[in-house]
């Protein structure tokens, strides 16, 4: 699936594109004219024959919509989006991170980069109701967009009961779920998703409904939740340290 | 010790205000003129004691230096620091964080948000190469330093042997650490303090070298790094887990 020419700016995002298996997709790598310490840039985007182009600092802003930039920036033809099926069929045993509502940009794209780092397989967001893969979630994923399985659906509660049917067990974070410490994950799970929902909202009613087990995070202190990509960081290391989606 | 008076803005960051005990340091609250559903800040306010000013939504922006505020703002008289001795005293068994040259406002914000709801009992910063308590770091922690002791040093090398001298064990996050979950953790360990570096520099060097544990998040993906404050997040809820300065 395709949507509108995208711009992926800052050293790490830009970085991890040109290191990635989509680097076909970039139509062109533009890098202020006189900045220092980008020759690997330009020579990993030389090296893949992709055009360099040397523009002014203002033209780059433009670019990134005023955000920083690091001095670099790249036109991206098109986000390449996964089939769930494709996420499925990663891993024997995969590891899959369902994002309900998330609307803040910053949000998606930490939790992608940390999915990334914690070996999930493939990251599920819905049409609607949902940012979707836009320039500021690549760029607040340090680039690890670039190297995620991203799949979008129409109907999350759909998608969940195809996920169990497939033998996937399904995790719901939630503030008055079991503790996860208390719940056991282990190896044989296998096939595991973990559902974060938004701060504001948690878990869509259908997705909760629908979800194996729905676990929460203690509070410690007076402070009553996490932050969207907190939450998940934990829960997604947590996963990770327990074997859960490695085959 | 005291700095320049604080704007502190949005609707979490001043509940938490209002429902701490540094409630006597707020000056006024500041209400959006004709905003609908804040009658429970207005009730906190006066209950304390505390003025009420209806401002327009041109004020509110200003004093929130165009930062989202929800309708929202009060003006804190001073920052109160604590002591590092007030923290080793907070709990038989403290567990400390320490935030090695973290230069972003939001990183510092999500690290002490995170800490209060973990549980730590004091966040140890430094006077220079840190960012300091502005407040974008008040509103990035959710007000969640509202509740927290945070101790401001000037040389952490000395502060960390302190610490050590006193019982209690250093733990260092770092790349090329031990991998976390292969480090002993047990709640016999007792006080604990963990040191969060910057996401560029990580640790500096005399840090590093007098923390008794170095360890570090094993990477699953091509990514090689978390966000700071994801990092730190992940690290305290181990600690957590495994009662890490819980008496």
């Amino acid at each position: 699936m395709k949507n509108d020419r995208l711009i992926i700016y800052g050293k790490n995002a830009v970085a991890e594109l040109l290191n990635s298996d989509r680097l076909h997709s970039v139509n062109a790598l533009y890098v202020q004219k006189g900045a220092k310490h980008l020759g690997e840039y330009i020579a990993l985007a030389k090296k893949a024959g992709i055009t360099v182009k040397e523009v002014s600092a203002e033209k780059l802003d433009s670019l990134s919509d005023g955000n920083r930039n690091g001095g670099l920036a790249t036109a991206l033809s098109s986000v390449e989006y996964s089939s769930v099926e494709e996420i499925l069929g990663a891993s024997a045993n995969p590891f899959i991170l369902i994002a309900d509502g998330i609307e803040d940009p910053h949000n998606l794209g930490a939790l992608i980069r940390t999915a990334e780092a914690a070996g999930v397989n493939g990251v599920i967001i819905q049409k609607r109701r949902c940012v979707q893969i836009t320039s500021a979630v690549y760029s607040a994923s340090a680039g690890a967009a670039a190297h995620m399985k991203i799949a979008r659906v129409n109907n999350l509660t759909e998608t969940i009961k195809e996920l169990k049917s497939n033998g996937v067990w399904i995790y719901g974070a939630e503030a008055d779920g079991t503790a996860y410490t208390e719940v056991n994950i282990s190896k044989k799970d296998g096939k595991v998703a973990l559902v974060i929902g938004s701060e504001g909202r948690g878990l869509s009613r259908l997705v909760r409904e629908n979800c194996d087990f729905v676990i929460s995070i203690p509070m410690y202190g007076k402070i009553n939740s996490l932050n969207a990509s907190v939450s998940g960081a934990i829960l997604m290391f947590y996963f990770a340290e327990k074997g859960g989606g490695r085959d």
